[in-house]
């Protein structure tokens, strides 16, 4: 069924529908039902509750006119297919993390996280205050995309290991999980880089078959249960400082709405990034604590090993600069984390840090 | 003029403007206009930002159903009337900073900044993630409004000194202008607090009136050129290390809206704060460049000058726990602050350290 030209005729004007029978009030006053593919499972803490809020919140601002009916990975699609199905027409939206699709355009991945990249409040400055969604805009339309950030899930941790590293030399033969531009970044270290669904992650480190692996932070790792097959967890790292996740539209379908149905998907998708931020710090914090109580033992990476991080990072990110668009995001992404990094540090990390001292010594 | 009366009949299905004249469309649709009256200058740098985009965008996403009429300070009642206005039902919204109004009740401070409080990171967490907007619901409730976190400055700067200071007998009779609790902190420390207005700081630090002040951030404070009049700047200040803006609506007007339109006022507020949290980061960190290049000399406090400013807010706060509400909602703030801030000094903070020095070096 050619579902949304069904549903294009209905809207625009209402005409077709309301023409035809008083017994169909949703089409006849314009309301329609848009379909929201998702690259996660239904029901995945933190992730899938962005999903619902923007899904929820654009229904409450339009009045109903828009339902979006939410698809988890699977349901319609699979998870990595979700993007071909939006720019093909098959669904109208998805949900999803961005740098999936780096085999479309390597700059998606600017969308998410790049290793040694921002962290959410720095993606903020330049998403909200800076060119950061005009750019997002301009690499949708590339592929009939309305594109904005919709979700955050804050910086992903080091990772678990089930020994400790105390110098770049211990990366060198490491089995290590790390998915996307991180893992190749891992692998110029040295580090045997693997790529396992979360669901396969605890046997394989109880196995043997891995050394170490990340997944995202204290209260999704908690639930996988890595903690009890590593003693080392190494909260800061530098493959994800901050992960967005975003809502895209189909750009015809996204054309096709009213302006006050584009706004209502446009700050809907705000609120999402901010609350959805709030609630991973809110659940990280509670679970470092008890991870920690329970046992797990706080690392932190070696200057050494920080510096081969971010060697290997800046070598990888600008491989990709030949490419005039990646170039173009890539430098004001960049020039963003530059300027506003230094503010950041001297001022909210410098009060955080000595408040956190004072506060402790109470 | 009883102006909100005359608003209610019309806009509560419309009967009374529609019957008597189909000259009158924007009534007969349901549209009204809100009037907000606001604490702030018209076009004040940042601030005002934040007053259009929630205006401009609450009229988007209602399609014009509303219309928010803004009202600088003076136009309608002087800045600080702006609470008992809305309270009173004179004007339907304010937007303003919530610590003006600890006369009329303490925990207001907590909706905008404590000394000692949350960064902005930590203020999201705690007011869209836990029991934050419920609690200023609560608080608001009481004086009949329904009021949501609206801007964000971003922590603000430790200040601008005419002479180093070195320990906390150096704030021993030193004059220093800091408005509010961050004011009242200070004098514990044996401060002369100075409370004086924007406009008359740059006069005042000229003529020896004062040794010292805080006002906003790098962005605005270059704006007062008080880089003139002051060799020493310290970014990181305990007073407000992230000062939330909020818009306040009548409650009887709040609940006098549709479903939609209310939530186009929670989700456009969102989206503000967050939007004006990026643009205050955004301009911060280019303004402390000039303000460094232009010979500001950063400096910063001495432990024990923060163990000082710890004890002192603690101290404060504690003093006003006597009130039931808000104690309730001091112990949800620091209770919230506790869990989130280990995680995220352990993860965003270590890792933008780390980044920052290996950039640095490259």
């Amino acid at each position: 069924m050619d579902r949304r030209s069904f549903l294009k005729t209905s809207a625009l004007g209402g005409s077709a529908a309301a023409a035809t029978s008083l017994a169909a009030p949703a089409y006849a006053q314009g309301k329609r039902t848009l379909t929201m593919v998702c690259t996660w499972p239904r029901g995945l803490a933190g992730v899938w509750d962005s999903v619902e809020r923007v899904a929820s919140n654009v229904s409450a601002a339009t009045d109903g006119q828009i339902t979006v009916d939410t698809k988890a990975a699977g349901e319609l699609v699979g998870a990595l297919e979700v993007f071909d199905a939006v720019t093909a027409g098959q669904a109208d939206m998805y949900h999803g993390a961005d740098y999936y699709f780096v085999g479309q355009h390597p700059a998606w991945a600017y969308f998410t996280a790049v290793p040694f990249g921002m962290t959410a409040p720095e993606m903020m400055t330049w998403y909200y205050g800076q060119d950061g969604m005009a750019l997002h805009h301009e690499l949708g339309e590339v592929f009939g995309l309305r594109s904005f950030i919709a979700g955050q899930t804050g910086a992903q941790g080091g990772g678990w290991f089930r020994r400790e590293v105390n110098s770049a030399d211990d990366f060198k033969g490491l089995k290590f999980r790390m998915p996307g531009l991180g893992g190749e970044a891992l692998s110029k270290l040295g580090a045997s880089v693997q790529n396992i669904p979360g669901g396969e992650i605890y046997q394989a480190l109880s196995s043997g078959a891995l050394d170490a692996t990340e997944w995202i932070g204290p209260w999704s790792d908690e639930k996988l249960g890595l903690q009890e097959v590593c003693d080392f967890y190494y909260p800061a790292g530098f493959h994800e400082p901050g992960a967005a996740l975003s809502v895209a539209t189909n750009l015809e379908v996204f054309n096709s709405l009213t302006p006050s149905q584009q706004k209502a998907i446009e700050i809907a998708s705000a609120d999402a990034h901010q609350a959805n931020y709030a609630q991973f710090i809110a659940n990280n914090g509670p679970a470092l604590a008890r991870l920690t109580s329970g046992g797990a033992q706080l690392r932190s990476f070696a200057d050494d090993i920080w510096d081969a991080f971010g060697s290997a990072s800046v070598e990888l990110l600008n491989s990709y600069t030949d490419d005039d668009l990646f170039k173009k995001i890539h430098e004001s992404a960049q020039a963003s984390l530059r300027a506003s990094s230094e503010w950041l540090s001297q001022s909210d990390s410098a009060y955080a840090s000595q408040r956190n001292r004072v506060l402790a010594a109470m």
